[in-house]
């Protein structure tokens, strides 16, 4: 049998040489970390690489991505469907390899990471996922969801912000399943840390309540192990193993230094630190008995067959919950789920109300139809509105609800949501203020990334909010959503398009959604059947003309209201208007060339967009021959009536601008 | 002489008070922290009303900024310019008192805050900048620079990311003059925090090697004054005072309850808090002996006074040191500054090079004659380029360098180059890959807002950074620069570019700038005398042709070089084309009518716009009749030229769209 510093170098073997074929990567941390990856894959590690969506599998992060080469390692010596040949194609066009792990492009990744601090947060959601699911669902003698969360965390992830809030936010939750190893080597790119990072890691994290084990031997199986049993037995804190490692592990020039952190070591220390490690193979090679240590398709196949078993005894104990659970996992909505019926009687009923109230009575009806909602604000729950009727905190001592107050922690709160749906059983929404989308900003666009379909509740969503004024008040930040590849953004423009958004955001499963919702009232809008289901295609004719229309006002959210109310001033004096409503203009892109030219015809250039946003998204739909009324600078801090009124959103000025545009058309 | 409670209460009464009026606001922390306001204010605080830019005041920073009314009470009552009709004004169009502190709108405001956190990242830049200053510019018996720093902070600040990030580096760096005072009240939007907020922040800070000062009755004057003193003295650590309040003390119903957090106590409560705070005078009244107390006037025009003598000497001592230092508090750059030169220089010589590289080439021609310079990057100085020739890193035993190792810290950093932009005697520059401006996005923006001259560096530009993949590779994150306000944003296609944009960065005193630059290299372009001074006009005629072009090329950066290429292909086949170059959009915008006309004709409607990011930016330039080679979805990772290749970045791929552009032009 190998032992288990062959078995490690195996790692480090596979990762210097695809870095060193790729010319491109980082060898510095799979050859630092391989010996703790050794004892927790084989010794602890839950998961069946036949079947990599075992919904009780231990769920495994490296937080600290660019070591990408470890995890492919792992994942091909333990017997997922990654060849040698994937391995020689690492960081090449199209292959599963690719420089961060990448989620969906290999079997057993478990969320992309690169972006540093996101992965422990993942693993903060992941881990809060099990808990309240397990609590939802587990029945006395049936543990049907009981698995770990075991991450990896470099220097870079502990100085990034965000390591803070989900640290501080998962000792609160004492999320005892929680396992983190911080590869604690003293070297980051700009070189020792020693310059720029002297926390006490250990006093750090037992300030936010954490179990630590400090001061483990990286490198040394058996205190590895050791503080792996500690971290088991402790169940009602997260753990957090601070290994000391040596990066670059084997390379005898460059091991210890920034040098083996961020690209190939060179064919001669390579040769080297074969040498060094006693590993005679040639590149690419790993010797068959290694391979059959590192096997664990069999005992995965039979931890997975074990649980099949206690799954089939739980189905027949509680069917029903069963059932649920099984729904649950698939992502799949109920089927007798009344969100279309909720859009109609929000039409019927047209009220006017802000559209963060309407999204709160649209929780309000299908929050108890949906137990896998699992909401939450980052501090701001009574502004943003999302704290419905059936909403149950989630406590260590109550994980069984439905609801994570955040606290104020945006960033934190956006990469937990995107842990909570990539452990599947969940569909996840959180709020905060439109302007601190920016906090949380990489976050979301990494649940666009990795097409989880998490829902953004951004409230307050233009200068609208009044007094707090321009730090509070979204300019750019809508622009920026929508020109995020996958996510779908809505800003509707009553309590009917905010359903339709609701309906919508829940069934969209390839990805996330923002819903852009308004502090202030907002007028409720006629419309007939057919208007009525052309919402959900983005973009529709809320107001129409007899013939062809001189003039076509597009608005979004709080300026459909005042588009109304222009082009009633402008028809009065005789201009045939059109209206279009267009609360996702996503949405309305993927529409088909006749839809779209049905709702914007090519022939009518006079087009007058308008919104409380920056403007210049607007050319997309009004092109050179339009005009826009938008912002092009902060905002200020008054009442929100004198606000609009000041920048120029006044169906006064409205139709001053489309007067205008229409006479520039004439000349 | 009232005493230190009714002075306290004049903070109090005038806050309620103008919330109530205002219907909106605040009143919870300017309560609770009045007493410790009161004692910093007048024990300690070395300001002068008179003179607010008075260069070495002490600075005093308001994190928790929706507590404003603290602030703008603490102003008026102590001499500054801002009356008894500016506070009845608070929250309305135009007035000192907006909803949160706003720089520049009322004298005294050190920072605009409200976004939580960034307060003290703020304090921490502050700190930085003075004691570098200080240890540039003082001499023996000459401490001309020699102020502190102090910060309240709230719940919501330390719940932040940003916190841990400034926190641990202010560690670090053991900021001996930076005194932070946390209003430990419990309560935030959501309610108690200890739902949400648990850590031991002591402990805490002690992790981060700061003097923590704990358990301090915030409501006690002689424990706040004990605190200070303790502070005061221990001056190789920052100190955090840790103040238990009562969040709206004196409001007998509301207090120490979220309710009093952020709205009008109503006129009952305010009518109570009154009675309860034995507060007898009407609204908006503060008896004389009260403001005679308050009134720091004198004694601040005694501080300057006296600092002024002392720099006289310094000045006759040091003329040289002293003239510089002037200059440098100015914020004017050296007259004899070369950057005219060096983008002569760099068109002579005719160097095709990485844009990054280009920016480094103009760090070590600047660098020597700029002192102002402080430079940094979040952990990416050997990718950045940021560290030239004469950087020199500061540190606690060697504050007087020009560089900060800020460690992975994208958020703190911007954060902190803020504050060293408003304390002044600085110009900062912070380099991270454009991807990870994400993290940092909101403070790059309140750079914006407040007007700072700060230089963000932003490297690793496009798809170009090939390997590392879609999470490191930037899509929509130029958009979302170009849509900021007040923010420059340039991307330079060659050397030459890449120096006109540093010496405009330099000089824009209003604002800050964003340069983007490439990983890769890129060809040297030529161009005439003209086409050199038309660079900084932000977009210009790079190559014409005889009479009306049949088509405009429009190209930022990488794909410069692409268009040149592709332009000579369709002139080859006969198609006359023109290539215009627009590193900085914004820049272009701000042209007049007639210059912006000269290089993108109006009837010239057959426009390509060809940019490596996200495409809908373009059609502002190019309309509904052009077409865009730009990005739509996330990046992939692979060799950079396999990337270009694949996502259309091609000689063959650009024309085919020019044709096509030109055949449906023709239709």
């Amino acid at each position: 049998m190998p032992s288990r510093f062959e078995m490690a170098n195996a790692i480090r073997a596979l990762s210097m040489d695809a870095v060193q074929k790729a010319n491109s990567g980082h060898p510095g941390a799979p050859m630092g970390m391989a010996d703790i990856a050794q004892v927790l894959w084989n010794d602890y590690l839950a998961h069946n690489p036949a079947n990599p969506h075992w919904a009780n599998r231990d769920r495994f992060v490296l937080s600290n991505g660019h070591g990408s080469m470890l995890l492919y390692s792992l994942l091909h010596l333990t017997g997922y469907g990654i060849s040698l040949e994937d391995l020689q194609n690492f960081r090449q066009l199209h292959s599963k390899t690719a420089g961060h792990p990448e989620l969906g492009y290999a079997p057993g990744i478990e969320t992309t990471t690169g972006p540093l601090g996101q992965g422990l947060a993942n693993a903060v959601g992941m881990a809060i996922a099990e808990r309240t699911l397990a609590a939802q669902y587990n029945r006395p003698g049936h543990a049907i969801v009981d698995h770990y969360t075991y991450v990896f965390v470099g220097d870079g992830c502990l100085m990034e912000g965000i390591s803070h809030e989900v640290s501080s936010l998962a000792g609160t939750q004492g999320l005892g399943k929680l396992i983190a190893f911080y590869d604690a080597n003293g070297i980051s790119i700009d070189g020792e840390v020693d310059g720029w990072f002297t926390d006490d890691t250990a006093k750090r994290f037992e300030a936010y309540g954490w179990h630590v084990v400090p001061n483990v031997d990286g490198h040394d199986p058996e205190a590895v192990k050791a503080a792996i049993e500690l971290a088991r037995t402790n169940d009602d804190k997260p753990s957090m193993i601070i290994c000391k490692t040596i990066i670059g592990f084997g390379a005898p020039n460059k091991q210890g230094k920034e040098e083996s952190h961020g690209a190939a070591l060179g064919e001669d220390e390579v040769a080297a630190a074969r040498e060094q490690l006693g590993w005679p193979h040639p590149p690419f090679h790993v010797p068959e008995d290694i391979y059959q240590s590192w096997d664990a398709t069999q005992r995965g196949g039979e931890a997975e067959a074990d649980w099949d078993a206690r799954f089939a005894r739980y189905q027949a104990a509680y069917p029903e919950e069963a059932r649920e659970l099984e729904r649950r996992l698939k992502g799949e909505l109920p089927t007798a789920l009344t969100s279309e019926k909720l859009i109609e009687d929000a039409q019927e009923k047209g009220e006017s109300l802000a559209s963060r109230k309407a999204s709160l009575a649209c929780l309000n009806e299908l929050g108890p139809q949906l137990p896998e909602l699992l909401g939450g604000s980052a501090d701001l729950a009574p502004s943003n509105l999302t704290f419905w009727k059936g909403a149950k905190a989630i406590t260590q001592s109550e994980p069984s609800g439905n609801y994570l107050h955040y606290g104020v922690r945006e960033f934190g709160m956006a990469a937990i949501m995107n842990g909570i749906a990539l452990h599947g059983g969940f569909v996840p929404y959180g709020a905060t203020f439109l302007i601190f989308m920016e906090y949380m900003r990489n976050a979301v666009r990494m649940a666009a990334l990795m097409g989880q379909r998490v829902i953004h509740v951004f409230t307050h969503d233009s200068i609208g909010l009044g007094e707090d004024g321009p730090t509070h008040q979204p300019i750019e930040q809508l622009t920026t959503l929508r020109s995020t590849p996958n996510l779908s953004t809505w800003r509707p423009c009553d309590a009917v398009e905010t359903a339709v958004a609701w309906d919508t955001a829940l069934k969209r499963q390839a990805g996330p959604s923002a819903l852009v919702l308004s502090r202030q009232g907002l007028p409720h809008q006629a419309r007939d059947k057919q208007q009525l289901a052309n919402i959900e295609r983005g973009g529709y004719v809320l107001k129409d003309c007899e013939g062809t229309p001189a003039l076509i006002l597009i608005a979004t959210g709080s300026e459909v209201g005042l588009a109304m109310d222009a082009a009633a001033e402008l028809e009065n004096a005789g201009t045939p208007v059109r209206v279009v409503s267009m609360p996702s203009t996503d949405t309305f892109d993927t529409q088909d060339a006749d839809y779209r030219e049905s709702v914007l015809p090519r022939n009518v250039t006079a087009r007058l967009a308008i919104e409380a946003a920056h403007r210049d998204f607007w050319f997309k739909y009004v092109g050179l021959d339009g005009r826009i009324v938008g912002m092009t600078t902060f905002g200020e801090s008054a009442p929100a009536g004198d606000l609009f009124k000041h920048f120029g959103f006044t169906v006064d000025n409205v139709v001053a601008e489309a007067e205008q545009l229409l006479d520039d058309a004439a000349v």
